[in-house]
């Protein structure tokens, strides 16, 4: 029999849920929302059931958003003839902290992984190949990451995209900055030399 | 602009001010909440509703309980003339997990520290020598923790309880198992050594 009354038990069941919470960060989550005020617990349950009830993917583009359209679809500034091609949609958010990229983006929700399953039919490809000849698309930079399933489903949209007329990019693969090349593996380093710029 | 819809941005904020949650991981927790079944999520916020609206102190020992009476204080099983005084509810649940202590708890609610502005009168010691009078308790072990508040509470304890007439102990201080002595710390071997044991 556990010490806490079954509420508090149950709250650090939940918790424990969560990636990387463990028994003892989920117990001192749970004491955090037990000590906190009523209107702080009650603001944390509303966003959790709210982000369930109001978040789905946008029409066009496969983002996560709360309305038909994401922000990123409506925002009329953006480059509508320029296409980044990502596997999820948190991809995005970590693109658009970069300030960089201004045309828009498809999330194809996943990556091909024959392996597990995922054909070009389990992505949004179809839908992708439809806006890249609707949308009159000059370009596509996949950006999906640089691992093996990334790499396959690159290939596949490079294969798929350039009868359609498209140029199609990748993004760069080299040293990360600050790396040490001392450290860097030969994989890495390879291709950053193959990739190297004139400066 | 955060580049997720607000519904997202809004959970990740709330998830942030939890302890030990920074951006990285609220994002993650987040997602994982997104991407979980609509049941699991109703699960983890109805969770987090009912601990606030059924939790409170025990009438009799202000541990958190759902019911009048905390599961320790009804238990018949226990020594009710053994009292361990704790200064907050999670000690408790410590306690509970080794085993040992088979009487009942006081939970104090805090530690003396004048320069916090907690003296006697914020915590629950009138209650305690309420029920040492009233239960005829024969024992009290203090079990507040071993640093500068902790120690001055169990001070404070000793000398208002000793006229009462039970015994008090004090948790034995010493090197913790597995410890090597060579990294021990001057204070906490000097304690083993003044509460050497014979073996």
């Amino acid at each position: 029999m556990s010490s806490f009354a079954e509420p508090i038990s149950k709250l650090i069941r939940e918790l424990m849920r969560m990636p990387t919470v463990g028994p003892k960060t989920a117990q001192r989550l749970a004491f955090h929302i037990l000590f906190s005020s009523a209107e702080e617990a009650r603001q944390l349950s509303d966003a959790i059931s709210e982000v369930k009830e109001k978040i789905h993917p946008c029409r066009r583009c496969f983002n996560l958003t709360d309305t038909d359209l994401c922000s990123i679809c409506r925002d009329e500034r953006r480059d509508s003839r320029l296409l980044c091609v990502v596997s999820d949609p948190r991809d995005i958010a970590a693109l658009e902290r970069t300030g960089e990229f201004k045309g828009r983006y498809h999330v194809l929700g996943g990556k091909l992984s024959p392996m597990e399953g995922v054909g070009p039919a389990e992505l949004k490809i179809q839908e992708l190949l439809e806006r890249i000849r609707k949308e009159e698309i000059k370009e596509v930079i996949v950006a999906t990451d640089p691992d093996i399933s990334g790499e396959a489903t690159a290939m596949y949209l490079s294969k798929v995209i350039k009868p359609l007329g498209a140029k199609i990019s990748r993004l760069a693969y080299g040293l990360p900055i600050g790396a040490n090349i001392e450290y860097a593996d030969e994989v890495t380093l390879a291709r950053a030399v193959e990739g190297r710029r004139e400066i």
